[in-house]
Parts: C-alpha cells; sequence; structure tokens
C-alpha cells in the first residue's frame, strides 16, 4: 500500500471540497446526454470500439476550466485533451464517463472520476454517478459514500481465501490473448464466482465491502488514479500484476484484505 | 411477436395498477437488504453459484401474499417458491431479484420482475428497480420508463444490420459449451461491441432504444416472460433462437429493430 503524503490536513479539505464540486459540475454536463443518444458521437480516429460522446468531452472541459482557475499551479491529465503540466507537484487525473461503453447502452453504472496526485501518489479521489445520485470518495484517513441510502463510511471486508472471493473485471476483452488471458482465467478458475461489466463501480463496491477482487487489464492513469485512494483508504489494496504501483494502469489488481491480494498475485505472476 | 391478448381495458387497468403495486411493496421488502451483506444467504442446495438473498424471499412472500388477497383465483409461478395453480387463465410470474450476482456485489443493475400472462401469453410486466427508483413497464399500446429523469414513453431505435448492433448478454458463462457458445460467439462477432453483465437492464434498455440485441441462454419462465411485453410495447421482438416464444426461457434473442431481429436468428441458427 502506498503512503498517504504527508499535508496540512487544512490544504487537503480544501482541495477535497475542489474536488466535490467538480464532481458537481462535471455531473452538470453529463446528466443531460445520458440516455439521449442523438447527442452520441464516435471519435473516428480511435475506431468504433472506443465510442465517445458530447458529455465525456463536455464534463472534461467544465472540470479543466475550473481547475485553470482555482490552481493554476497544478497539473492536468485527462482523458479527452491529454496532460497539462503533468509534472507539477500537484496533478489532477480526470476521466468524464469511466464505462463509456456502460453509458452508451443507458447502463447506470459509468462514473466521472476525479483524482489528485502527490508527487505522482495519489492523493484522493471521487467516483461519482450523478444519474443515480451516488458518490464515493476518500477522505484522510477513510473513505465515504453518499447516496440514494443516505451517507456513510465504507470499509473493504475481510476474505482470506480465493476460493470464498468474488471477482469483477469490466470485459474478457480487455485481457489480450495468451499469457494475460491465461492468468487471468487462472485466476477466475479459484474464485467463488466472477462477474463483468463493472468499470469503477466494481472498485467502489470493492471498497464498501460487497466485492473481493478486481481485476483489470490495459487501464490508462485517469481509469484507475482516482480509484486507488478510496480502496486503500477503505482498508484495501490496489497494485500492478506484478505489486508494483498502479497509478499508471496497465494490469491492475485490487483486493479487499491484503491477505487475498498475497494469492492473487501469486496466481497472476504465474 | 405475440399480438396482445384481447381484453377489456378497465381490466387491464386495473392488473397494471395491481402490478405497480407489487413492485413497491417488493421494494420496501427487498432495498434495506441491499448492500447489508450480513443479510445475506447461501441457499445449499443450489450450490454457491446461485446465491439467494433473504431479500429475495421477502419480497416474493410478500408479492404472493398481496395476490392470493386480490386474485384468489390467479395463479403464481415465482423462483423462489414454485407455481401455484400455472395453469390458471391469468398467472403471475415474478423473479423477486432478477441479478442476484449483481445484487451480492452491491451494482444497482438488478431489478424486480413483475409480470402476468393470459393464457400463456404475456400481457403485462413490470421492472422495477428501488435503490435507483427507476421503473419500465408496458402499457396496452406502448412501454414507459419512470426514475430520476422524470416519466416518459420509450421505444427501440432501428438499428438494420449487425454491423451497427450494440449486443448485451448477462454473462459467457450462461452459454453451454459447444453449439450454444459457438453460435453466441458468430453473432458477437459480427456486432459493432458487446458488454456483459447486464440482466434485466440490458432489456430495457432495447427497449428504450439504446441497446439493439440481447441473447440469452438457460433463462427461466420468471427471468424473461415479464420483459416480453415491455420489449414488444416498445417496437421490439424477444423469440427463441429458433424463432419460437420465449415466454418458458430457455434460450432467448430480443432485438429492438425486426430487421435485426431476422439477422441475429439466422446466425444463431447456424
Amino acid at each position: 500500500m502506498t503512503a498517504l503524503p504527508q499535508l496540512e490536513s487544512d490544504l487537503f479539505s480544501q482541495y477535497l471540497a475542489f474536488a466535490h464540486r467538480l464532481a458537481d459540475l462535471s455531473g452538470s454536463a453529463i446528466l443531460p446526454v445520458f440516455r439521449n443518444t442523438g447527442a452520441i458521437d464516435d471519435k473516428a480516429e480511435r475506431g468504433a470500439l472506443d465510442p465517445v460522446t458530447a458529455a465525456d468531452r463536455a464534463a472534461e472541459e467544465v472540470i479543466r476550466a475550473a481547475i485553470t482557475e482555482a490552481w493554476p499551479e497544478h497539473g492536468v491529465r485527462g482523458e479527452e485533451f491529454g496532460s497539462v503540466s503533468a509534472e507539477a507537484e500537484f496533478c489532477w487525473v480526470i476521466d468524464p464517463i469511466d464505462g463509456t461503453r456502460a453509458f452508451i447502452m443507458g447502463l447506470p453504472v459509468w462514473g466521472t472520476l476525479i483524482g489528485l496526485t502527490h508527487r505522482g501518489v495519489p492523493l484522493l479521489g471521487v467516483m461519482n454517478q450523478p444519474f443515480i445520485g451516488e458518490r464515493y470518495w476518500s477522505d484522510l484517513d477513510g473513505a465515504r459514500v453518499r447516496g440514494p441510502a443516505g451517507e456513510s463510511r465504507i470499509a473493504t471486508r475481510p476474505c482470506t481465501s480465493l476460493a470464498d472471493a468474488l471477482l469483477a473485471a469490466t470485459s474478457p476483452d480487455m485481457f489480450a490473448a495468451g499469457v494475460e488471458q491465461d492468468r487471468f482465467e487462472a485466476l477466475v478458475n479459484q474464485v467463488r464466482l466472477r462477474r463483468f461489466g463493472t468499470d469503477c463501480y466494481g472498485f467502489c463496491q470493492l471498497a464498501a465491502g460487497h466485492i473481493d477482487l478486481v481485476v483489470e487489464a490495459g487501464l490508462h492513469a485517469f481509469d484507475i488514479a482516482p480509484l486507488i485512494p478510496i480502496v486503500e483508504r477503505a482498508g484495501g489494496c490496489v497494485t500492478s500484476w506484478s505489486g508494483g504501483p498502479a497509478g499508471e494502469g496497465g494490469r491492475v489488481v485490487a483486493s479487499g484484505d491484503p491477505r487475498l491480494h498475497e494469492a492473487a498475485l501469486e496466481v497472476l505472476q504465474g
């Protein structure tokens, strides 16, 4: 687990409050487009399998403008408009719509990811689902959810054995044929049950103690960096398949219980 | 498409109002248990891969009691407590929690399915998602949704070519190895994109014009009968893979556009 960087708690509170404001702003930009298929657009150069919506761009523009105004010295890394000052001490990492496929199919399991890194280490994160009205975030010493059932602290649950674990992954298609797919399948064969189609919701439900393992591959930094503090502050671990830092994406595994994490890493490392 | 049985519209309205009441009742029984993992139970005789929750049973009991009181001459078929008078002229077909895996993983894409058949033909259906506060249902001549974005009529969208189609399925594990899996894969290879993890939400988003094809296998009557009127009244088709009635479950394919349905059936029939 990555240690929380030392930082004065009033500055942390300011950044967290600002992250919540970004979540509010992005929700207002995205929500009118959800299930409004006429507004959907494809980014031709990426091909039909990476659909990008008008909402994706509108939300990132709104977020970037707010960051530039409030914290001009901070860096920004986003899905739609690339990186600006990514080497700054503080850098915002944002994915306006994590789960674009879910979004274009009308399924309410996408989310807006807003993270802040300090010297490259994930410091805080927010996942916002404006259609449901649900938000997950990390605090200095914990993680919380606010939604239809009210606001509460969340925590991962104990699970020491792969045989008891519930595993989530976004899609079988994210694992490259060969070693990557084989190791994923080897892990799946040892768990109690698996489910696809989870995106950022998988990590948040792991943080909330309903899922034990999330395994992904081919992630970008903006897909995972904002989720790491939520999982870690809730008591879980997020690393690469080889046990290193996961903040830059790639092959990522998250566990609610550190003992389960060791068992999963063993299988994923072959 | 199955023709809507002739029925006086005031009787239909009574049944529809009653189905909404059942949805309200079941929501109150299920919601306190969602994300309350302490209440989760396994039905040992079915094995670990078919988890059944306390909420599942509580909701079905509440629904059955209400039906018996209001319409003692009607039949009931449910997931948890079997069939009573299934051969009656009117028979309620209910699945308290469609998407049990999503439910136990904290993902809000499960739903309560409440259907009514008339002489074996699906007559009306309701899908209720109480956590989000979203409900889909069929009317005499259309289908509707009520939820966070208000209430509106829904309709399927045109899509004539497999190459343009978005396909949803609940899980790759639902297709038996061999012919069933091969035909599903043959279809997937021709569509624009696929997504797993959809359960009843896949059919409802197809009815609402955001998904073009839903392909499933191994369904029970209670998994599909309540969804058929929603899809059909919205302009879509639901049949078995061989083009016959789908109300008893098994291998099911739903399409938003009848022309796409023909193309899908051709591939699924090999």
